[in-house]
């Protein structure tokens, strides 16, 4: 069981009779529209290292009073972070975060010198008390709404009062909606203001992680400078050919998300019911899909539900919840249904 | 002039009549087979952080007793060295470089909160006295041959040399060998020891800067294993899609690398030679395609190049190099004719 270390190890575990309640990879497959380009394709030069002038100019239309030059293209979310990081703030400045937290993300604060500072949430909503009293420590916050891995969005009021502070404070306010369009409870609220940075992706929405295109926009202008300078040396240009996909997505229709976010929904309820009838604690998912039970003896139930009942789960631990499993409902109606019965046998037996 | 700042300005500008002696993007057209995969691929799921397994035991063959547990398949180079940086040392570490360098160089060493240390050249060529001396209070050496912006080469008896020195003091070498398939006057002398880390990409061999596929190979598995959980967290897998064209361009005949060095090394003839003969003072490049002459005044040539002639260099002074400029000379051999014609007019001038 000391084998359980983070969320890598199951990175490329497959086969037959598994079922992965792991990885965030939804399952439905892309817009084909992001395909149709491929066969005719010979670029092969440099790009901006800013991002192809027609995504930014196709993203900004999704952000009211944007310009093209307010938008970083990254290689997914995870690099948007990494640079939103580096770029902040000096090292040992502070970078608050809601926990239960996305696992990378005390990682990516302390690879970039910062320092984490944990604010607990209460079934996971933030509790602006205690949120208020740190963060005025701290250089920034990261905020995730629909968080990876509770499931739970943040109330419209939580988010305008969470604007308020950090504005009023002068602290630069980080918000990772990569669930964005993944929200079952009402439309998302993006979060905004003049020392926002806003990431987000092409990963959740269209199904394209393997390609790796995700955002930075702020209306910060100077930020976007910073964070595109240091990319000027980091990694350059975004692969150009993943951008003009990318910019094919833009252009399908917005009512696939919606049929499609039916049938996320569809799932949400068949897990969360489940799980409930299983007599487990847990928090309803509004959001994203993942849920976030409470288990009792988490490491031996991750271990003994992967190694007999070959079903792969992630310890809470990893996301900074250690009483807790988190499950990723991105996967078939049928398979959630199996993966649930082996979830009760296993969980009798411990 | 006070406009002239840094490379990047230049990058995505052209038009009618401009000559551009300034991006390292080769423009001859990557192998055909690269883009034979396009029309039928479909896959959109995250990949190995670590990379492709039949990308990696490609690159395998390459290097002598290795396995693809040895690599790590970056956004580009540039990727690879940033993590090379970024997990090689803590804060206030030192670096040596040697100077003229690759203008990106001490911006990443400084990014990872480390030091960089100069060892001026002569002719390019690294003075093995100086080195020695500095590389003792040194974490980690960075080594670039052939060199950007010098086109010189090491030789392989300082190589020899310096593979000696890091080795017995246990330091850290860092070789940036993207140029490796260019070198006009040997074959490559491939940097080893337990540890070195080897810098390599398909931008320059293959033309395939726009698709960022890069790599890190070390026999330190350790370092490897830093350097990937670190991408784990700052930008997961290199695009899926760019690492099967690169694993096609690893399966096309070596004999494509001779048959364009040849074409190198016609272009390097012509620009080596055109230069001399205006006067200038200049060392004849050996690999890459750079040449970086001694200019009077250089910020005020590269200006009027640019604004009355539509010529691009770059500023030597970027380089590490501030009585010289930087050509380029990935471009057709007409127009390296046209280049510098030009270029004896704007002399003249000053």
């Amino acid at each position: 069981m000391e084998k359980l270390t983070s969320p890598s190890m199951f990175i490329g575990v497959q086969g037959k009779g598994i079922i992965s309640f792991g990885s965030g990879q939804p399952d439905l497959p892309p817009p084909k529209e992001v395909f149709k380009i491929l066969p005719a394709y010979r670029s092969f030069k440099y790009g901006l290292v800013q991002g192809q002038i027609n995504l930014r100019k196709a993203l900004s239309k999704d952000y009211k009073r944007s310009t093209e030059n307010d938008f970083l293209v990254t290689n997914g979310a995870s690099e948007a972070l990494d640079l939103a990081f580096r770029v902040v703030g000096k090292p040992g400045d502070r970078v608050l975060i809601h926990s239960p937290y996305y696992y990378t993300y005390p990682h990516l604060v302390k690879s970039a010198y910062l320092e984490p500072v944990i604010t607990e949430t209460s079934e996971g909503k933030i509790v602006l008390e205690d949120f208020e009293k740190k963060v005025r420590d701290c250089t920034a916050v990261l905020i995730n709404s629909p968080s990876n891995p509770t499931g739970r969005i943040q109330n419209v009021k939580t988010l305008k009062e969470i604007e308020r502070i950090t504005q009023d404070l002068n602290i630069t306010l980080i918000s990772d909606e990569v669930y964005k369009d993944l929200i079952y409870e009402r439309e998302n609220y993006l979060l905004s203001g003049p020392r926002v940075v806003t990431i987000n992706s092409f990963s959740k929405t269209f199904s394209m992680c393997g390609f790796r295109v995700g955002y930075l926009y702020s209306s910060d202008s100077a930020f976007v400078e910073r964070a595109t300078a240091l990319k000027t040396f980091t990694s350059m240009n975004t692969n150009i050919l993943a951008q003009e996909m990318a910019y094919e997505a833009t252009k399908v229709p917005k009512k696939r998300i919606m049929n499609e976010l039916k049938i996320w929904k569809g799932r949400r309820d068949l897990i969360y019911n489940g799980l409930a009838e299983l007599g487990l604690d847990l928090w309803k998912p509004e959001g994203a899909f993942y849920v976030l039970p409470k288990i009792k003896n988490p490491r031996k139930f991750v271990w003994r539900l992967y190694k007999k009942y070959k079903t792969i789960t992630y310890l809470g631990e990893w996301f900074g919840a250690p009483s807790r499993v988190r499950f990723s409902y991105a996967l078939d109606a049928s398979k959630i249904e199996e993966g649930l019965k082996r979830v009760k046998k296993c969980l009798r037996e411990i």
